[in-house]
């Protein structure tokens, strides 16, 4: 296999990150690049739940996939294994992403020239959810192992994300996960947000989760770019 | 259930952490309190852990506990229900606990009349192992479900951990999860890495694990205090 690009970030400057991502996400929407920010502990399934709705969606649109973390290039090789463009950024021992290290990533990755860029934040619930990346959507993964428990601990995540995907709901039979209260305490923290039940290993709820991202994407790009 | 004591930490002011940790870990030596800050990912069984911990060594020591996190006190209540000593501390959003905000806890839990003190720092693979909290002893937890890669993406936090718990191991048949890899990773970030493969659910491997934290709490505490 090729080695990925790694791309070392450089510190951002600017001390209004609010105000830089709002010039960011206009910028993308005039641009008519979707961009989708996942966030997540370490280990729930991102870079899974990423390939999946690669698959899904390529057909439609021209995807990149930014994989950010401390060390290693593990993910950013599994995507580029798939066929899609993607990069590897590395954080300098950063715990986030903001909207200019995003800005940095999606030179890069020529964003011009993509319909949907996929940015796997730093494995963490805390920190990510502080910064505005710039994204279009904010996405965020709970997966089962974790425990129904996590929106009451890590509440600015669940407040900020429109998307909650539970994933690994196939381990659900191992682990003592109620699915039920999970959604209440999500909803607790954000009564819009839209939560998908999946399993990144079977597939299962991949579709319905598609499907309502393609819609997201469609409203923004309005059908994407002339190619 | 008594509501547990939920104490507002407040924002450290020291600008020299390190020098800060250490005077706080002389002060516990002098004290003989055994000090084991205990970090992980969020949802890998840190609360768990503790719990089978606790039963093993409440014979030998007078045993309290300090829960961290950004908001709830379940896991306080969870520990308190034993009926060991336990609050819990809110980090104000925060990602991490320095030394200084140890410090607060262990006023507030007494440690002078404790031998053993357990904090669970906040989940998150990143910014705690950036802040020496001024432990005795740091311990990090990798859970099965979270995968094998992990020390690769989060090299500090293996790097400083002196123990690592892999934990669920009673559900590594339902994960793609390579426990001799993992090792590998670990010892490739930290060579003197001492692994305990344990489930906190089942209680296998956790005799072994507490004999070993035995054997450095006397060490430390030479036979804890007089009483």
């Amino acid at each position: 296999m090729n080695p990925v690009e790694i791309i070392q970030l450089k510190e951002t400057i600017l001390e209004d990150n609010d105000g830089d991502a709002r010039v960011l996400r206009q910028a993308l929407r005039e641009e008519k690049t979707f961009y989708v920010n996942v966030m997540s502990s370490p280990g729930s399934g991102k870079t899974s739940m990423i390939l999946q709705t690669i698959a899904r969606l390529r057909e439609f649109y021209r995807i990149g996939v930014m994989e950010a973390d401390i060390d290693s290039a593990v993910d950013a090789e599994r995507v580029a294994a798939s066929g899609v463009p993607a990069i590897q950024l590395h954080t300098g021992g950063m715990c986030h992403l903001d909207a200019d290290m995003s800005r940095q990533g999606l030179r890069e990755i020529d964003s011009r020239a993509l319909d949907l860029v996929i940015l796997e934040n730093v494995g963490n619930l805390v920190c990510p959810a502080e910064f505005d990346a710039g994204a279009s959507l904010d996405v965020a993964i709970l997966s089962v192992p974790e425990g129904d428990d996590k929106p009451l601990k890590y509440p600015l995540m669940f407040q900020r994300c429109s998307a909650v995907l539970i994933n690994k709901i196939d381990a659900m039979p191992v682990f003592d996960f109620d699915l039920e209260k999970a959604k209440e305490y999500i909803h607790m923290r954000n009564p819009q947000a839209v939560i998908f039940p999946v399993s990144a290993k079977t597939g299962e709820g991949m579709d319905a989760w598609c499907r309502w991202l393609k819609e997201q994407a469609d409203g923004w790009n309005h059908g994407g770019k002339q190619r």
